[in-house]
């Protein structure tokens, strides 16, 4: 079986077979990730560029150490957004690197739509590792394996994402993979970060966190990132603690085996609580170690078809 | 044969014979990259270190590209020339490298002369990625490669540098290579961006483009770098292309099968509209995959002889 | 035999036994250096992250190549100690890397007790390159091995560490392991940089650079870094010069065959003259050689040992 596109750009539209078959894959991957030696020949002479015009630790060491393992040949190149003119840069820097034949791209920009553009230009694969307020389609697959993996399956699970839905790359490309796959989807936040129109994803909405609690298995916990914001949104750390920061207490009031998750970095005390980032509802630090089990399957499957 | 030089500083003074041998050893690696795996073991066990006292994206990207290509271990080293003190530093720097144990050493600097003075003080093979506004070696390799690719020789070729030329390591590399290759060199620019005593070179000098295309085969326009300059030489991006952008209008009325070629990265509509860059008479790209093709060739040929 | 710890965390406590074996081993990676391919398989598969909270150029650059001569797979990660906030950040890094299955981690930060504190969460091997002005082990043991390497034992050498003592990681290491190899320890600077209490160490004190240099067998000349002081300690730097800098002319009036170290980088002529910096009494660029050695000792020590 091979995948319907040779890019992943997002999760909207990918059929539930892809998906599964990227769910199915990772499971090999996770079980070379607890061998002594985590490597394996697969993308031996194949080059990949990661392309980050937006700073991120956590998702580039990721990316570099599935990259690694597979034994791919890797180059770096890190951009400020602001020293690279958008658009025109962006489009000759792609050609470029269409002309030095490099195999594969993961790229992260600011702009919505980039990973999309490259594809359309270049005859490398594409792999978006974020793009703008878009889709993060590697984090979602890694979201919902670490689902799958506790409960053993996605299909009719509550999944809720709590906290800044409308500049969430993370959320939509939540959303539009666990539809997919069959979950019932709902997010939680302050009026001034749902989108207006979010219900036409067929997606219920939550301005009460204990009521969004007593209905999830799972919550989907997003940093709010008050630096992407152009005006600000919520009054305080404080305020947005106090109404719908993700709490032992309140959890402790739900009483029930519910799931908290969160794509990191966290920001402690703010929308969750150090105890419960630690706890046993907790699977922060899975979805972490399944973030380069995923990564190493999504490479592997668009790096070896032809 | 080997090359006369265990370094490449420059192509002031190499011998004919030389560049010959390079641009055929080129061919070789311009194979490999047609390969679905385009690496070699060539250079395994060779440690290169990037030293990059100036940021290069698309120059480092290709060096480090044809390094892994050819298997060599590479360790990079980016530093704003700002926070390096010049001179006693470069000195310690180059003599640690040494003691490191440290093969090849592939240099940019802003100093005109550095890689010359590593050449001086290390027993590493050092390779000029760009040294100040003094030479450009590979950069002008690649561009012989790509017109002789395209013509089949040098020889009697008439080719024209367009732009910045009394900045331009760019262009001196090229004069340098080209004269040797007997080929017939012509220099067109603003009178403040042509050095007074050019014509000691054996290069003719046009103030006029479209004088120098109706006398060209070749026409490689350099990137107008505002940000490289003292003092203003150029009123204005507008009025530098009016007078000296190279555009579709006048390929057409110079109406002959004129070449395009332009080192990177392009200043769309000012030196080139983006036609032109985008256009039939374009090498530009082809440049692109030659560079990658040229350092294998240069990487190999100084790596691997004793 | 394998070391007490399954860390390099100090030298602080480190067994006598253990120091002569890292020693022992040393040498046999030293004897790797001067081959002409300078590589072995011993960590194929092992995958290192540098974690360098700091900047350092020469650390890093001298330990990504041990790396890589042991075939170990290199992820770099560095950050400004400014961006990222202390304490919980560390923590949630450390955490994220281990569930990333990295099996060793060197880490450089400016906080004391950092790689200590990573040993404590992460079963990952961790290496301190520096932490904050408590120990830099590995500069330590380049040190000791140099100094072994030119008088075949450290045992009843007279070795006198001259500077900034009480700001000093480099100081601390040294003193630490050489009173455990059996060398006669001193210090010498002005008051103000040698901390109140430094004699329960067994250290002796000088506070003139003569008195010192007619006491040594080794001088271990300090960079003096008067941008990691809160307050100026120093007049000028020509004063510094003038009472403590190490020169041919005071090293002529001891005529004697004093040894010179220096952990680099140099101000040339403040601590150290050029001429005795580059002269026969110094060893500085045999410890950047060493330095390469002695952490492909470290590291295949720790890396190979279950």
């Amino acid at each position: 079986m091979t995948l319907a596109s040779k890019h992943l750009l997002g999760l909207d539209g990918m059929p539930q077979e892809d998906i599964q078959f990227i769910l199915d894959t990772t499971t090999t991957f996770r079980a070379v990730l607890e061998r002594p030696i985590k490597k394996v020949p697969t993308l031996q002479g194949i080059t990949i560029v990661n392309l980050f015009f937006e700073s991120s630790t956590r998702t580039r060491i990721s990316f570099e150490l599935a990259e690694r393992r597979l034994s791919a040949d890797v180059v770096n190149f890190s951009a400020e957004a602001s020293s690279v003119k958008k658009g025109e840069t962006l489009k000759d820097t792609a050609r470029n690197i269409e002309m030095m034949k490099i195999d594969m791209v993961v790229i992260r920009h600011a702009a919505a739509g980039a990973a999309h553009f490259l594809s359309t230009v270049l005859s490398s694969r594409i792999i978006n590792a974020g793009d703008g307020a878009h889709e993060h389609p590697t984090q979602a697959l890694l979201d919902m394996y670490t689902i799958r993996e506790k409960c053993g399956t996605l299909r009719n699970l509550n999944v809720c994402i709590v906290g800044d839905i409308a500049h969430s790359r993370v959320a939509l490309s939540n959303i539009y993979g666990l539809k997919t796959m069959g979950a019932n989807l709902a997010v939680c936040g302050p009026k001034t970060l749902i989108p207006r129109d979010v219900e036409r994803f067929g997606v219920k909405v939550f301005y009460d966190i204990d009521e969004a609690m007593r209905w999830s298995d799972v919550l989907n916990v997003l940093r709010i990132q008050f630096e992407r914001q152009d005006r600000t949104f919520v009054p305080s750390t404080r305020e947005y603690h106090n109404y719908f920061g993700v709490t032992k207490e309140r959890i402790d009031r739900v009483n029930k085996s519910l799931i908290i998750m969160h794509p990191g970095p966290i920001n402690r005390d703010v929308e969750i609580s150090a105890d419960v980032a630690d706890g046993e509802h907790s699977l922060i630090l899975q979805q972490v170690l399944n973030g380069v089990a995923v990564r190493m399957a999504v490479l592997y499957l668009l790096g070896t078809v032809r």
